[in-house]
């Protein structure tokens, strides 16, 4: 089924400690959708300026993303330049140039409008709003955040958590927006601003889904080497969202399944720097690592 | 089968965000003893000063624990004091008196020489090789240390690695003992030095088995108050070590069994001041919270 994402289309600069790249493709909903096209018909919303390579175009629709909602502006393409550390799981940004993101309306295109499911990848929650407003509603609604958000908008923030099936956050910025230390607490109390369904990212510690009364801890990779982990979020979104547009199930046992997609997609894509590991995968890969994933976590009943 | 501990009974006063305990029963050996207790016959090898409060043996006999191995001498016993912000993981000592500790020689009882089962708990390497060298060879020998350890004694400690089966130790201490940021090559490298076995306690993330050439991750349990993580990882350690002298059998299932049991025992303990929530759990518990680390972590095959 369909799926469509808004988010930002951007080109990166990055250092980890085992290299770096200058203006390599990125973005969230170009990491989102790269890794959601091995499981369904992605739509991808998102602005670019005039200098965006159209080689990274012809590389999204090779994947079949429909790329007809990436609106070309008037100046340069969203940017962003960031470093890491030994710990992989903090990024320090260096610098954001917003460019063409500063000035960008969402205008969704009419064959869009009825997409099945819909993520609103991290932008600013009035982009977010937007978006939906201009969708019939979908059957799944998930959106993704940051501390930038919370801290300077948080009233609008709140008007799309009301309207979210789902919300997928990392570890630091869910304790900050409920204002809480307990994961556990914090999750309840975001449960109550809106989303049924809370996954909490935790990096290399892996994943936790609070899914109505039901608790779900997914274990991340242990990968011997990381080499960029610059879109594993969004890289576990697309897997997650992607694998629930493709079977529409959204019972408890499928979007656990999804999670693990998600998490086989994130471990994959950190792998390599950009999202170079994602390019080419062959889906036995995925599936090859998805019961990795089973037997890594599989004990026995007592 | 019998089981037999080496570590430290001291009197902790402990500070959390939620509350304090001034000498309260404390000590690596005291938490693995009364973890193991509800699953092995535990004989503990441990000195205290003639200050230790009488009540605190009594309760460990109360646990069938042995404690003919507990010697009494002159001087106070060795005392903690700590206290831990928001994140629970990471305690900040304020003070370690040693007392007693300093000049311990431990002398092995007779009857605890053939035990099948050894657990070296965070001492002096020194102490824990004096030990290794009194008993006669069991079946399944373990130890644990810390950062002290790894920068004042790495000869010793490496001495006693080349001497056990498995080794618990958290996250940053096999990073700073292997050099090594990636906790896969870190555990490799660790393995090469001795232990077949390596377990990475990762506090609220649960803990990572490498055995062999298997890995195995387990969560940790998603509580909703943590009041004071004091003696988690001995807990950790005892309810693991108690479940394999229970069976003795060491293949990858009972072991992953064995790690389950010691996150259930870990999760219990954190739920109140020193080990109060051990002093009287019912197996019933023990049993439902491995069940709910079963559903919690449960997924479909693909």
């Amino acid at each position: 089924m369909s799926l469509l994402v808004v988010g930002t289309v951007a080109l990166d600069s990055v250092r980890t400690p085992f290299g770096n790249v200058e203006n390599a493709l990125g973005g969230s909903a170009t990491y989102f959708s790269t890794s959601a096209s091995y499981f369904a018909d992605v739509r991808l919303v998102a602005v670019i300026g005039e200098d965006f390579p159209k080689e990274h175009i012809q590389f999204l629709k090779s994947k079949n993303i429909d790329t007809r909602g990436i609106e070309v502006q008037k100046g340069e393409t969203f940017r962003w330049k960031g470093e890491y550390g030994y710990d992989l799981n903090e990024a320090h940004t260096l610098a954001t140039h917003l460019n063409v993101l500063a000035t960008f309306k969402p205008n969704i295109v009419n064959d869009y409008k009825n997409s099945d499911v819909v993520f609103l990848a991290n932008v600013d929650p009035d982009i977010q709003l937007e978006v939906l407003r201009q969708v019939k509603r979908p059957k799944l609604v998930a959106c993704d955040t940051m501390n930038y958000w919370i801290s300077s908008k948080p009233e609008a923030l709140k008007r799309i958590l009301k309207e979210v099936d789902l919300l997928t956050i990392n570890e630091a910025e869910i304790r900050q927006l409920a204002g809480e230390a307990s994961l556990v607490k914090a999750a309840k109390s975001v449960q109550a601003m809106g989303p049924k369904t809370v996954v909490v990212k935790q990096g290399s510690y892996g994943a936790l889904m609070f899914n109505g009364h039901s608790v779900f801890n997914a274990p991340a990779y242990p990968l011997e080497s990381v080499f960029d982990p610059t879109g594993a979020g969004d890289t576990f979104a697309g897997g997650f969202m992607g694998y629930l547009a493709s079977t529409m199930n959204f019972t408890e046992e499928s979007m656990r399944k999804a999670v693990i997609f998600g998490s086989v997609m994130a471990s994959l894509n950190v792998e390599a720097f950009s999202l170079d590991r994602l390019r080419s995968l062959d889906y036995k890969e995925i599936v090859g690592r998805y019961r990795e994933f089973k037997s890594m976590t599989h004990f026995e009943d007592i």
